[in-house]
């Protein structure tokens, strides 16, 4: 485990020019106290001793000087939501030549200043003021995946900075860490794997409670809750239960017990993360009961304290035959989970992955979001990049969650967008937000590539304000990190942005996924899951590719609200992006760009390994502009990402050269 | 490790009818002493006690009463041979009511005890006197591919009964051990993997040595040389020395004081076996130098001492890339050593594996065998079923190695066949013989499936008696190993005879080998190594599929001697079941059955099955007619047989239906 060499990330300000100084210079004053309102006046001073490079003292009272005075105000006025973002709100303002930092709670005063403190460095404060801000998401989550050996599942960023052997450890990088998380926004964390293994399933118990009580109180200063993934056959492992049956009395009693002893040593304890049924785990399918029966259970045994359940809907057929073609995996989710809708508990949350498959590329939204109307939701994206090309391949997953909050679901009525409803816009639920699966580790610069710090940033600020365009977050991710220079930012967030096309582009075409070698997720293997047990298949045979999931074929369309049951139901309506994740569709099909569909794909994975090329000679400018540091890591990157985007690019074209014959139209190289 | 349940396979001597004890009825008198001759007396008494059901006493001088005499004779007549076979040669026969067994040497002497209670116990010996014998082959060994650590490298039947965690054991199944390998004739086993790992290169230092001794001697009382897998870097590794470069003084002095050692504390140690150059294992390409360089270093040192290196010609590129048509990873091992041929030590054995490729279902001989002719060559066959079924799939290899064996090189003209090189019969050498990769580790029955230890039984008895048919061996160990009743050899022989016929058959078509789950080697994966770095390709398309080894391809043919390379160069010539492996051939080519190639394909995979189906009622008929034991584990790798069986079918005619489109013309169900 790394915890000597790490960076600040965003936070790594730097000195100011003295003119800009000049404008900053106010006496802070901390109004109210509290353990969080503490942390905002200590990151005020923190920060802006940073950018002024000299000490910067907090007072304790007004004085007769400007000031930037911090206070909490339970009067302050807020828009019209819901209570829990009500609680979140803040606002900054100026009064006779002093700047007024209000939160509506502590927390809230927490987040103003760390707004304040980035407006200030970007120089943005005076165009903004004054300026009242309610985050979007109530909840807006951090899972981590790290298991307790010390590896992380999923993980591109070297080591747990949690965990090593089994053992759990608190030192600097953990307080840096969690400053981190509140920069921007969150404000629960999941700090074990959903896939909760042997020794995992002991850190509810007095194994590992002291260390978590750490974590707990260090979060907590930063206005976060702790949350632990948990393992369902608990009872059986810990308790000497025959059973895990959320019915049986000794289970429920098991339970009840363990969520008393947490909330003893842990007051401010989250709750509890589950992945049941699904991939192996135990859940209440064994027993023959429902999802409700599983995550009501533990909702009860939370509620008394407060704490709630997020229950995962990743639950699907995992040893499914490839000789079926009726089981659809795409539609599990939602076969499994939208009979209960208005079955579970008020403190039960449902985690649902954006699409129906597995964080792919590209997927359609997910029909659950569309769907369930009486329950609690929390969408779920993957900041890792799985299968987006694992921090080795540049891929900016903004714009594609931008994508999907935008997403209409008609489950209103229009409008009904993903972004309203988890955000209990439209159904007034209060537990509700996002989640997403960190791509942290002990690598010096926390993500693996310095670029992948972007998607981290980002998810947070996204979660925050989802106003804000893809661009915009690109934007300020990069003044912060790397520079504000116009040759720094006029190269990187164009490359940004640009980065999930050109990522989709050599992967898998019109959103088929799951072309990846099996297992690491990496790299081409275009049938590498089509024989398997895991529902992803693309079906290419010689004639044309994809799976037809309209009423004649998986009925999964149905699942979707109108227009979309209709317009995905039909080949010469469906989005083409998605054109081959909804249709088997021939080789031949003419795309409305006047293609065919196999020069489509010949042609966007030539275009791929060229894009890539062009973001890899536009990083080469940068040397001596930004840190050494950061710029031999991206560029090192870019020499992998190009090795596999030609890889992706060869693959893949001779695989449907191979298939139907048809030769390229421009005679670009296809190997026999 | 387990060391305490295991079977003593072909050993398990039952006790005779009466009728037949009486015939058996001599007092074993034992004429020479000596520590193998010794052992020769104690196998006679321990078989023939389990044959009799009393104690059997060995005498130490002649007597009145009919006698068995075990005695040594080094004026024994020999045939026409080599002194390393003669020194082998035994003679059972009977002089007045005695029988005789006489050895040139002791450890003949051992061979015709084993043979003689082999013979008693089957009622054959009365037939076959006077029974004089002199091995095919003069060097018979087994190579472990065990890991310290206690894991075997392919292996399927457990872990090591050598080593658990990096210590190494010796206990009574380490004696057990001994003396089933010595029954089939070993005399050479190598202990540890050919791949030398950082904590196996100590294994040549007193570190381990003092148990390397322990079954130096075990081995030696039962005739048998023990050898051990060298790491070529080890003056690197263990001596601190720059480099391993063969011809660099220190490196040379570094062996030379390693090999004195080790015949200071094993004075009968047999010598070294390396891999080199070969799939990431240092080697003295590394320094510009050649493996006769490399393998004449070692084989300086230990030639004081009489011992040997056998080095493995299997080394390849194994790093090529797919879109590379040009490089033939068939050609690696003739292009990389024929030029040597003449230039290595009298002391260092070629150890070339059975086909160019890696042990396939099917392949051509490897070329090198009718090549080298100033050269000693040892044949390597995998007992192991790592490419064959792993021990779960039934596949007797005898019928494989039979053909392998009396395939004609050419290479002294006519009758050069692979059984008279390596037997040292064309070119005079005494070191040379036949090696095999072993299939055991701790499972109760030592080989995972029973079945098959007729692999490991036959191996041993062909490499003896390379006239004995596939079936004969079969038919012996079934025998020996399951029982004698008609009811059990009509099923277990012609089951064992065909097994490898069906396994082909559901298997990857046409000798082109390689459709399978890349690492594990088990179940299809049709494209699993098509777009890989190992030189594996099928190379097929919607109009055909295989690898053009002609003149006009990759040139691989030009390796044989005629009429070899005019045979295998020539469509219409080339044996049909290396069809693919030499040509690239449209589907709808018409094989000499009058079935086109793709209908062959289908035909054959749906008859894999249908003969897997018979093989498992076949067993089913044995159930209480042989041991419980050996039914339920041979039942239950049936079960997993026919689910493999059935995936491999479905599997390939899905995959080249979806290529090429042809139906099936007996329309069976082909999933599309």
């Amino acid at each position: 485990m790394n915890t000597a060499n790490y960076t600040k990330c965003w936070l790594d300000y730097k000195e100011l020019p003295e003119a800009r100084k000049r404008a900053c210079f106010y006496y802070p004053v901390l109004m109210t106290g509290g353990k969080v309102a503490d942390t905002a006046g200590e990151e005020y001073c923190t920060s802006m001793a940073q950018m002024l490079g000299e000490p910067v003292e907090l007072l304790g009272e007004a004085i007769e000087e400007p000031g930037v005075y911090m206070e909490v105000d339970p009067e302050l006025e807020v828009p019209d939501c819901e209570e829990a973002l009500a609680f979140q709100t803040f606002m900054i303002s100026e009064v006779e030549g002093s700047m007024i930092i209000t939160g509506k709670s502590q927390e809230a005063l927490l987040q103003g200043v760390f707004a304040f403190v980035r407006m200030v460095y970007l120089g943005e404060l005076d165009e903004k003021l004054p300026y009242s801000f309610t985050p979007t998401m109530p909840l807006r989550i951090m899972n981590h995946w790290d298991d307790m050996d010390g590896s992380i599942e999923r993980g591109y960023s070297g080591q747990s900075f949690f965990y090593e052997d089994y053992k759990m450890f608190y030192n600097h990088r953990t307080e840096t860490y969690a400053r981190l998380m509140a920069s921007i926004g969150t404000n629960a964390i999941v700090i074990n794997n959903v896939n909760v293994h042997e020794k995992e399933t002991y850190l509810i118990t007095d194994v590992y409670l002291g260390m978590v009580k750490k974590y707990a109180e260090l979060f907590g200063r930063y206005g976060i809750k702790l949350f632990l993934s948990v393992n369902f056959a608990a009872p059986m492992e810990l308790g000497n239960i025959p059973v895990s049956d959320p019915l049986d009395a000794a289970v429920i009693r098991w339970w009840e017990e363990a969520v008393k002893h947490i909330y003893e040593v842990i007051p401010e304890f989250g709750g509890f993360l589950v992945k049941a049924d699904s991939e192996g785990r135990p859940g209440p399918f064994t027993y023959g009961r429902t999802h409700a029966d599983g995550a009501n259970m533990l909702a009860r045994a939370l509620a008394p304290y407060g704490g709630i359940v997020v229950w995962r809907c990743f639950v699907y057929n995992c040893g499914q035959d490839w000789r079926d073609q009726k089981t659809d995996r795409a539609r599990a989710a939602y076969d499994h989970f939208m009979a209960l809708d208005g079955k579970f508990d008020d403190n039960v949350i449902l985690q649902i992955k954006n699409g129906p498959m597995d964080f792919q590329v590209r997927e359609p939204v997910s029909p659950l979001f569309g769907g369930l109307k009486k329950t609690n939701m929390i969408l779920e994206v993957q900041i890792a990049q799985e299968y987006t090309g694992q921090q080795i391949d540049l891929c900016y997953l903004i714009p594609m969650w931008k994508e999907i909050l935008s997403f209409d679901t008609y489950g209103m009525g229009e409008g009904t967008t993903v972004e309203r409803v988890v955000s209990g816009e439209c159904y007034g639920q209060s537990l509700c937000g996002i989640a997403g699966v960190i791509n942290t580790g002990d690598d010096e610069n926390w993500t693996g590539n310095d670029l992948a710090a972007a998607n981290l940033y980002g998810f947070g600020r996204l979660a925050m304000d989802a106003s804000l365009s893809a661009e915009q977050i690109a934007s300020e991710w990069t003044r912060l990190s790397l520079g504000s220079s116009k040759d720094v930012t006029e190269v990187v967030v164009p490359m940004l942005c640009g980065s999930w096309g050109t990522y989709e582009k050599y992967n898998a075409p019109l959103g088929i996924g799951w072309m990846v070698t099996p297992h690491y997720h990496y790299g081409p293997d275009i049938d590498g899951y089509e024989y398997d047990r895991w529902g992803t298949y693309h079906r290419a045979d010689l004639h044309g590719i994809g799976v037809d999931r309209t009423e004649k074929g998986t009925g999964y369309v149905s699942q979707y609200n109108e227009p979309w049951c209709s317009i995905y139901g039909d080949l010469g309506k469906c989005p083409e992006e998605l054109l081959l994740f909804f249709h088997h569709v021939p080789y031949t099909y003419m795309l409305k760009t006047g293609k065919t569909l196999i020069q489509h794909i010949y042609d966007t994975h030539f275009e791929g390994v060229q894009e890539v090329e062009t973001m890899q000679r536009n990083w080469n400018t940068l040397k001596s502009k930004i840190s050494d540091r950061a710029f031999s890591c991206v560029a090192e990157r870019f020499e992998r990402q190009l090795e596999n985007a030609r890889e992706w690019r060869d693959r893949v074209n001779t695989y449907f050269y191979r298939k139907c014959g048809i030769e390229d139209e421009k005679g670009r190289k296809i190997y026999p």
